[in-house]
């Protein structure tokens, strides 16, 4: 089986690992942690999240944000938008591409946004016809693909249900997340090939949490299938409501050693990478949650 | 590619997981992990070593745990045995299997035993013929299989030349360990590879450190070539003693949890194996490293 030569990571640290922190992360250090992410190589970059400050108040800077980060030359800045106010406030601010997102599982989708699954993608789709006719690119967050903190078990039934509700809308990516960490490598390929089966294989990708720490294996199984595209978050931030003191994201350090020793080109250099992990995790007072850091850190004091 | 329909894991939690603890262990709670172990299913266990009690003071009570555990049938127990007379202590134990030892690195070799790959299998030469002629099985322990400290990259071809000597003492199983943790999916497999030449499927067996989070992939690739005998360590007992702070061992819950997503039969109860973590976590006075062991924990609090 022949692996992908190359590997781009989306770095979702500053949105999706930052939005669960209870203490308030200063705009400067978001900006800077953005920047040293590009430093590092990282060529997509989740930045902030246009939902309302009520519900998450970490991203009620996202404004600030986007105008405090550098942008550079052939970087892409991803906002998570969910709905038709956020994407106007996120408009203004430059953005090359939104995430709107959805949920494989009912039970979640009636409990976290109080709609069925269909009612969420519908209400999606003004917001996606308004980003294309802005040139943005929309990417899909199709959450709990593996499984479901309240219904358990997810099919790959189900998953493609949803995929193609999101293609009726003309999203133009599918990102297939297991955001509770349950999935196990072959359970994640047949999810994947279901997405595969609608979209092609540069516009799928996978975004795992390490919960119960079978990222890696997943994502090793995704190259399998040839898939090339995944969220990662650096130092591994971004904790699960779901499992107390368990870890969120998948690490971007952690992902990049298992690709460098695969010998697949991801244009990022590690030790740059962890400097990013460690300035964050310094700026949070805790150690990285990712192995990788932990180990390369404890190196260089040694 | 069809993977095994069952593993059997060896916990070696006992052994190679509480080693490198500083704080003694009393031997009551070390008999009292054994019997966990077993309520959780586990077949093969990794009781103790006979190394002298100057380089490892916490296995000084060898003969006394090797007393204290409780035997059940089904069950088999393996010791460490650095020489022979750590196998003439070791016999009166009654033991099932004996372990032996040699790394895939001529520097490793020299800074931890003193002496070259080739000297230290020799000397095990008449262990290997004792254990035999007393009717017992000998596992070779084939360390710095991926990487060395010392030396860095280890091929494959390094890894075979060992795999030869040991078998040519007439050791019965090859497990090959990655002692640092460094090893990736496709590395591992070729390293396992050149064990498969020379040993059957049921005789080479992986031993992961999850340093820098690849054990579980490198688990599953191993799964891909058909391997079904793994070392893991309940909780995550052990550090490696190159990387300050960082993981040792794979916790055997991790494992369990990657198995059954993947429908391999272990015969281990996940539950009662946390349980069986948890314990020890307890005696040591610190939550268990498995990621698994910590959600469910979680959970379970929740």
């Amino acid at each position: 089986m022949k692996l992908p030569h190359t590997v781009t990571l989306v770095d979702v640290g500053p949105r999706d690992g930052l939005q669960n922190e209870k203490q308030p992360v200063a705009t400067e250090h978001k900006a800077r942690l953005v920047s040293l992410l590009q430093d590092a190589g990282l060529k997509e970059i989740e930045v902030t999240s246009f939902v309302s400050p009520k519900w998450v108040p970490q991203m009620g800077d996202n404004t600030a944000v986007m105008a405090a980060i550098e942008r550079r030359a052939g970087v892409r800045y991803s906002v998570l938008t969910p709905n038709m106010k956020g994407l106007e406030s996120a408009l203004p601010t430059k953005p090359d591409e939104i995430v709107v997102f959805a949920a494989a599982s009912e039970a979640f989708s009636q409990k976290n946004i109080n709609c069925s699954i269909a009612e969420s993608i519908e209400r999606f789709a003004p917001v996606v016809e308004m980003a294309h006719a802005a040139g943005l690119k929309v990417r899909g967050a199709l959450s709990c693909a593996m499984g479901c903190p309240y219904e358990g078990d997810i099919s790959a039934d189900q998953v493609e249900r949803v995929v193609l509700l999101m293609k009726d809308i003309g999203v133009d990516h599918m990102g297939v997340a297991d955001t509770i960490g349950v999935g196990t490598p072959r359970k994640v390929q047949a999810a994947m090939e279901r997405a595969l089966k609608h979209y092609p294989l540069a516009e799928v990708s996978g975004h795992f949490h390490d919960t119960y720490g079978q990222a890696l294996s997943n994502i090793y199984a995704c190259l399998e299938l040839g898939i090339h595209t995944f969220d990662a978050s650096v130092a591994g931030l971004g904790g699960c409501p779901y499992a107390k003191g368990a870890t969120g994201n998948v690490a971007t350090e952690d992902v990049v050693f298992l690709l460098n020793g695969l010998g697949i080109e991801t244009g990022i250099d590690l030790d740059k990478l962890v400097d990013a992990g460690a300035f964050i995790s310094e700026v949070l007072g805790r150690p990285p949650v990712s192995r990788v850091a932990r180990a390369l850190l404890a190196k260089r004091q040694a």
